[in-house]
């Protein structure tokens, strides 16, 4: 639906796409009581992603798709958007640090926040489109990135309250290669499976299992659809991760 | 439900539950623009919040919610609650008269909003279930927790403001009482009639009675279905119960 | 179906009706983080307000709204709502130049969510009386006053960072007798035809035109159809309008 509602009314679809490229910044802002359009004063970065949004869906021909249905340019951007996870996360941290001194569960909320922020919120996101699904949010059914990003968080902040025994320059190099590898094997495999299920599994059948048979039953489903159904990756989406993928490049 | 939403995704669960309880705060955060995310500095209360949340969500065999089903702990856990919602409602006006200076309307809606938060920003807590009900809110249909909060912070906001000849003590006291009776008066008779429904239906016609007859008709069939069907109190919302009243307790 | 929640539902209605006439106030601090119920401290706008609200919902026999379905009384205060219109974006240019300096989008974002607010969070004014259209928002299909309203937000950013060769009260002074004049014009002729229409169509087919098959006919349509149904002015929204354009006069 995003290319009919980028002919209807280029506002929304601009400002769907600003709150997809920048949710985190804005998120992280509400939840410490900051101004939510803060993000709106870097400048630069707000023409860049501009500039690749109206490229995405604007531009003749569709050339600028057409490029990065290429796929070393894809794994190249994919790559450069997984680091700055990785830098978005620590920011947050610290930015919560700051602000409140020893809170790690709030050191948590918001380097999640930050580094997942886009697909927190992506319920008001479509809601800016018209598009209302109540029935599913990022917590309900959360996505790998999301996860993945919650992990980061926590590792982060127990690195940082010093409970780890690693460097912090070692962490972050270690975060960022393991988000990498993962992230170009699912896409040169086309296979959303997540490296994490198995954990998952054993956590929730260890801590949440007391309900033994309706959650066995439900988590077996689960996870044989994901490894019939989920593994072709939707393409339909492909034009907006396009536009996310270089608009988080620009940052 | 709830229970459905506990097996399929603990996180949506907890962060509903989390919510539930500390929505008062949140909301009264966000209203004051201040940080929402304030309560998750308070580890011990989260922790116990979220101990009493997992017993009552994946204990076995519902051991704990078997305990809670126990006539006199639960009126004794609901008496708690009351006398905690008057330290909120208090605390609630105190904070918003350091804000702003002499502004009552603030003071009245920065303590409703502490006491009775958990109802109030329902419509979004549900959202966090995959539950989306836009024909329900509270200000719509207001509960007899929220309006009784409401008459609460308006009455503490006048003795503030010293309009009523009464030490905040005495007021502290007659309204904790009165709260704490009614409610174990309605848990004990499974009632849910309200005691403010006549002197609301008075002032409804005094003040909005211009339509009478649409009004009259209305009241009097909200009445009379108050009378027959709402008396039996629904025991599916138990589990829920159970839990806020617990991690109200904590506070 | 304001008159059913007036009916059902005062408290609801009443804010609703505040969340109407202060949106712009509500939504800009959220914006720039600060305190969103700062508008409840301005007591004596609050009570001017109300009772407005109160005699447009409970006036017996409708005389309010009788009074103000005469003509040069209705020009007169659409015409004092259009000024302050104006006084509305140039405040919160102001404000939001003061917290972020040089920041002209933050500047513009601002200015046009304290002109235009209460069109902005209609959904979320909607949800308060229990209605709910995610399919529509203002953004996704911008009402004349919420688009009128940006182009002022552009033009007084553009002249406060100096690249407009003219002075403040100059602008002023144009933009509101713009705005007064297309208003009368617009209710006079009974026709809400935009007189941005074209313009937009022109801008849209440069910009945006590259896929241009969809978006013509869909443009014409539109525009036929703004020829034909729209001319007759809702009348069934009269109440809630004569409310508001009241409401509005009492800042």
């Amino acid at each position: 639906g995003a290319v009919e509602v980028s002919v209807r009314s280029p506002l929304a679809c601009w400002f769907s796409a600003m709150l997809y490229c920048f949710g985190g910044s804005v998120l992280s802002s509400l939840m410490l009581g900051e101004p939510p359009v803060a993000f709106l004063a870097k400048t630069i970065n707000i023409l860049l992603a501009s500039s690749v949004w109206y490229l995405v869906f604007y531009c003749p021909e569709d050339i600028f798709c057409w490029c990065f249905s290429f796929l070393p340019l894809r794994l190249l951007v994919a790559g450069m958007k997984e680091v700055t996870r990785t830098w978005k996360i620590t920011d947050g941290i610290a930015h919560a640090d700051i602000v409140y001194k020893d809170a790690w569960l709030v050191m948590v909320a918001v380097g999640w926040a930050r580094g997942a922020g886009g697909g927190l919120i992506s319920n008001f996101e479509q809601l800016v489109r018209g598009v209302w699904k109540p029935e599913t949010n990022e917590l309900l059914k959360m996505s790998y990135p999301v996860k993945v990003t919650l992990i980061g968080a926590v590792l982060f902040t127990l690195q940082r309250r010093q409970y780890l025994p690693i460097a912090r320059h070692n962490l972050v190099f270690l975060y960022t290669i393991f988000l990498v590898v993962f992230k170009v094997k699912m896409m040169l495999t086309r296979c959303a499976t997540s490296p994490l299920a198995p954990f998952e599994a054993a956590l929730g059948q260890i801590f949440f299992g007391s309900r033994k048979t309706p959650s066995k039953v439900k988590g077996e489903g689960a996870t044989s659809s994901n490894g019939s159904s989920v593994c072709d990756q939707p393409s339909e989406q492909h034009q907006e991760g396009a536009k996310k993928k270089q608009a988080k490049k620009t940052e």
